[in-house]
């Protein structure tokens, strides 16, 4: 499809919400929903929703709303989810090797093909139904199976080592687990998973409308001051 | 303090960064630092930190920037991290234990203080240094202690009922990584920490970098058609 505008990014992080949705909503045996529908499932408007897929194109009938699996095999279409997606996962402590035997994966379009480390103790050693490799080996891998998705699992003092690693192999994706910024050259995605950031922003919220509203019926909108 | 404007989610979503950021800077022994180095570091404009941190006060001295302490300690006493925030876990697999084993929050302002589930298998079993209880007394330990945060590690069919049962005890911010949306009242926040729906948005730039552009050299904010 030829687009004519880029697609914000905002946008593009709510299609896997969508596809998740869908996914739920197709295994309990729904056909067909209406925008108003999908959005309170979600948790957004209808109006987002609609607006979100006008840049794809027309996904809804008039009057009749969304069927189901056309619109989730169109955006796992669009997200290039028709295939699966080998990774690549450097640490494997405790967080590597959870990722590494994770089943939720698979069904979602990735799979877990290799885990590397740099301690001797854990080379070797299996996770899942994978064998732990040496990291000096992660460059000839991502290049033999033309891997384009990696997944730091080290501590933060080690992460930004492993991430040139893997963009000099050729990774062009990088999830990031360790709890620090990573430099990337234009061209390379990174995006973080660090519960603590994700936390200390809620405390925000926790703080604010406790001093607001000692009783605990604050209104999330209410304005200060 | 007393502010007329509210902040904007995605300020407050960038203040754990900048936190973060600080942390490291100040324990390398940096004191003072720019706002255009500080971008450097964490991956944003300067002028973007300087309309962040205009919301809250005036931080930088003129020519001089940030002191790194200051700056800090102050975003810490924005975000309510002055003190330690106790949390419960109610998931006891492996993703759970993993969490509740987790020595990266304490540092960060955050402990876990209980891990709940309901398999009679797990129950009365150590991980870390606590104990898995029966996820029937998880009411009692929030109110007793407090306890304003909780984290969903179980399946996402448990996922709700999960997130009720904490609601209805008190808990104002969940951390869910069950993959599935939460329906949770006004007053409370949800955050979902799904590395799949992060991974879904990256390869939507895989996929059309690479139609866009075989040969792998693609700019990125380069337009479509």
């Amino acid at each position: 499809m030829v687009r004519e505008v880029e697609v914000p990014e905002i946008v593009v992080r709510r299609l896997p919400i969508y596809v998740r949705a869908l996914a739920q909503l197709e295994a309990q045996g729904v056909k067909t929903i209406s925008s108003l529908e999908l959005g309170r499932y979600i948790g957004i408007t209808a109006a987002q929703i609609r607006k979100d897929l006008s840049y794809f194109g027309e996904f809804g009938k008039q009057g009749r709303g969304y069927e189901v699996s056309h619109l989730l095999r169109e955006i796992k279409r669009i997200l290039g989810l028709t295939r699966v997606w080998p990774m690549v996962v450097v640490g494997a402590g405790r967080l590597g090797q959870a990722i590494a035997s994770y089943d939720g994966f698979k069904p979602r379009g990735f799979e877990v093909v290799g885990v590397f480390d740099n301690d001797p103790a854990k080379i070797g050693q299996p996770v899942g139904h994978l064998v732990i490799r040496d990291v000096s080996e992660l460059p000839a891998a991502v290049r033999a199976h033309d891997i384009k998705i990696g997944i730091v699992a080290v501590p933060a003092a080690e992460a930004q080592k492993v991430a040139d690693l893997m963009v000099q192999a050729g990774i062009r994706a990088i999830l990031n687990y360790a709890p620090t910024a990573l430099h990337v050259p234009a061209g390379v995605r990174v995006e973080d998973i660090d519960p603590v950031v994700t936390l200390q922003s809620m405390t925000y919220y926790l703080v604010n409308s406790e001093s607001r509203d000692p009783a605990g019926t604050a209104c999330p909108g209410a304005a200060e001051g």
